[in-house]
């Protein structure tokens, strides 16, 4: 019995990466469309979310199955918990990904407004914490999940600084600009949405490890 | 052994019932802070959040509790997931009236756009579609959940008649108005995203209920 819980176990860590690999796929697949106003790449990152959907189905069925026939304990039982819930989040943040292609095919066929302002570098920090919130979870590592929930406030300040210098440069000055830089506006927003998901995980790693609650407390961490 | 199940399962339900009260609350005085230039009012949900966040830790530890020691399996376990799912929906239902309200304190000291076009309209939806989720799991209650899965078009469409509003009439009008109709166009898309996650709520419950799929399938239930 043992023996066949670890296997499964391997078994949902396999399944989770493949699900964390296809959301960071689709981030970084959708940046690339806004970079290159690729139309076609914009509409495979949304083609390929029902896909990622159904992946998601079957990891929660995978932990209810677990949990029901192997009844764990302890660290066991809140292992496959936080799993629940790190799924949850990776399905989000593909979601995420397809919103930020409807923007960019709102875009595509408009002028460009400028260089993407800091929007790349955002999308390098998002990716980057989703896929240590992901590594911490499999190797149960602390020191990466505090360092996720600690870049945070850095994926937020340069939200802020998109969204203010397309409103006070653009919008505030020139109302020609307004239906290209909502999109982009918007596009800053998602981004930050998933390092917020990111950070969600790293939070629930962090509980499910220490059994310290770090969510809605990041000062403790600093 | 059965009988403290059911009382702790009725404990269960009444923290949830709780947390959906307070977050609808948060909703509605969000609105209210909107609706009356409320800086206080938009502050008090700001503040509240904090216990909200503390019941959010408080059911999710109940509910792993439930699971380690009494071992439920088939509906009783699946009760206890969609519980964890529903309470961690609610906390981020919450989370967008916090949003809102500091959308709210940005807008406070301008001068008023217009009147606030379809948003108390969105509002009163999304309040209406988290009630009726809540109640759906409590009742277990199919046509209920599918209901509120079946309202989420139209909230789709009255966020993207604002969202147009606002664009076309306004910021690309008059580049005055740009500072203030960006809140208002992100408050709709808080309202939005609370709907969604009472829909998320529904399917959860849908598929809790039926063991039928209904999540990124809306149609099949139409």
């Amino acid at each position: 019995m043992e023996r066949h819980f670890d296997e499964e176990l391997k078994e949902l860590h396999k399944e989770i990466l493949k699900m964390g690999a296809l959301a960071q796929e689709s981030i970084y697949k959708s940046i690339e469309a806004l970079k290159n106003r690729d139309k076609a790449g914009a509409q495979e990152v949304i083609d390929t979310d029902t896909r990622i959907d159904e992946l998601e189905l079957l990891i929660d069925e995978q932990c209810i199955d677990l949990i029901a026939r192997y009844q764990p304990v302890a660290f066991d039982l809140r292992f496959i918990t936080t799993g629940m819930k790190l799924n949850a989040e990776l399905e989000r943040i593909a979601d995420l990904a397809v919103d930020i292609c409807q923007r960019v095919l709102e875009l595509v066929d408009k002028p460009l407004l400028k260089p993407l302002i800091d929007i790349p570098k955002l999308s390098t920090i998002a990716q980057k914490m989703v896929h240590d919130s992901i590594d911490s979870f499999i190797k149960k590592d602390m020191d990466l999940a505090k360092k996720v929930v600690l870049s945070d406030s850095e994926a937020d300040q340069l939200r802020n600084l998109v969204q203010e210098e397309l409103v006070n440069d653009y919008m505030a000055r020139d109302t020609s600009t307004a239906t290209r830089a909502v999109p982009l506006f918007l596009i800053a927003r998602h981004l930050e949405r998933i390092c917020d998901h990111a950070t969600n995980i790293a939070e629930d790693v962090i509980y499910m490890v220490e059994g310290k609650v770090v969510k809605h407390h990041h000062q403790d961490l600093e």
